[in-house]
């Protein structure tokens, strides 16, 4: 899969040789900041989707669903790392943690100033240390690329995709499990009928199981839920993710987003700007999930500053 | 869903107030050639998600499957018809043909010079008269947008988009039906251990029944398929796209993609450009379809050609 990838792109990704580390193929400019992120496969078009100019230089990949390798992390630290300091961005799961921390100690010992941050968007889980990074994860790597590629330091950086992070909230829901490869299985059961609510992208169950209705009460549900943890007033301007875990048809997604759009209207809250489409799947999982990213004028310069990746083009306007 | 889709791009795509049609908000250039497609939904992106500049002026949408209304081709070419004639991108289905040649009829008696191009690159069905426009028509939109924003003379434009129509075959396989809007059950029964070869994108049942096999044998079947009908040479270049079918994990159609390029490498054909993802898609259906499309210089600086649409972004490099 990987190789396929950077055949498809080969002027924007790159394979390191003998790892599983996609980087740019461009050489950065010396002394830039190194925005680092990965995790496990099945969830394309992250991470290595998000390679490129203005978005990250290296996204390393774990077997499905599984964390990446130690010698990856260190791989990609060799090619990336310089004395302008690496940033980190990882997803909160345990096994993602422990790694990031691991190559945190050694990139100290190779003299390169290294900072971490952790995303955990998932409201799903209502105890916040617990919550999952899941699609949001996608905005803190924008912002934070654009302020690397803009020449910011390190802890400029750090507290630019800091402020990202703590104003993401994301929520999805599933018709259908996923199933990983070689298993013969899905990891959970679910009749025609029904939906799996506060679902992961992991394929684990939700935290609720309805009936089926109609999208527009499935984007009330969660939105609901999105309200009641990132406070949102009239005239906050907000940036809409909805995202489809897989098998999801995008004119359902499309359908989705226009539910979310009227009940923002109804608050009179301003969608900035708005993004419908597979960002961070989850194998053959049908549903989708919803992301609000909350934005001041800074932020909002930062995403729209030009990137380009194969899974994100942001143009020169 | 047009409305979510204008909404989630409101710089580059606009609603004409009660219609189906879904034209560029920026105001096109006057005396520019006019390019217009359009065809029944739940092929998305396809075609609106292909509007913008040095794209397609106008989509006209039909419902789920089905050919559009006349009234809307009528609104598309009333907003887009000028001197500078219009080009119909027409998919080869008799009811699309139908009405584009009625819409023809009509553009000549409101004046407006105007040219179509029939698209029929599935090589699944024998008969050349009888083969179905599918993805592939996604290079002749972008053929003729980009030699019409160029400000190429509609003879120009047609002949450029004929080039690259008779240059462009694709072929499709499925591993489950899809299932329309509020019928009950999908078009065909497929066991879970077959495959259905040259499947349409209408949810059609295709010419060939098989076991399920690894992605390397059907890539191989597919490609075959397709150099007996396209004659390619050593140091041919042509232009790869992957298509997803709707509920096809992107992890596969990289994996398919891989494959191409191997066997191409094999012959020696040369990729000049890859896309894979969903470009023209049939609703929840799992599967893909590979497109191959000889290209020349002057089709080569076509498709590279700056564009912005929704599901098409080509940066000035």
């Amino acid at each position: 899969m990987l190789q396929g990838m950077v055949k498809a792109h080969p002027q924007l990704i790159s394979l390191l040789p003998k790892t599983q580390v996609v980087v740019r193929t461009q050489a950065k400019e010396k002394g830039k900041v190194a925005v680092i992120s990965g995790g496990g496969s099945g969830h394309e078009p992250a991470h290595a989707g998000f390679v490129g100019k203005g978005l990250l230089d290296a996204a390393i990949a774990g077997s499905v669903f599984a964390a990446p390798s130690f010698n990856d992390v260190l791989a990609a630290l060799k090619h990336c790392g310089n004395p302008g300091g690496v940033l980190f961005v990882v997803k909160n799961y345990t096994g993602d943690r422990m790694l990031f921390d691991m190559a945190t100690e050694e990139a100290s010992s190779m003299g390169i100033p290294t900072r971490q941050i952790v995303v955990a968007d998932d409201v799903a889980i209502a105890e916040v240390s617990k919550r999952r990074g899941v699609a949001g994860t996608i905005f803190v790597h924008k912002i934070a690329g654009a302020a690397a590629e803009m020449g910011k330091s390190l802890d400029e950086v750090h507290a630019l995709a800091e402020r990202a992070s703590i104003s993401i909230r994301s929520m999805g829901i599933a018709l259908t499990p996923c199933t990983i490869p070689g298993n013969p299985k899905p990891n959970f059961d679910l009749a025609e009928d029904e939906i799996e609510f506060g679902i992961g992208i992991h394929g684990e169950a939700g935290i609720r199981r309805e009936k089926i209705r109609p999208v527009r009460h499935l984007v009330e549900k969660i939105l609901s839920h999105i309200f009641s943890d990132l406070p949102l007033e009239a005239c906050d301007e907000v940036v809409v993710l909805v995202n489809g875990m897989g098998a999801t048809p995008i004119m359902e997604l499309y359908i989705a987003f226009q539910n979310v759009v009227e009940m923002l209207a109804s608050k009179k809250i301003t969608v900035y700007r708005s993004f419908v489409g597979e960002f961070m799947t989850s194998l053959d999982m049908a549903g989708f999930s919803i992301t609000l990213f909350k934005v001041d004028e800074e932020l909002k310069t930062l995403l729209d500053y030009p990137c380009h990746a194969p899974a994100w083009i942001q143009p020169f306007s």
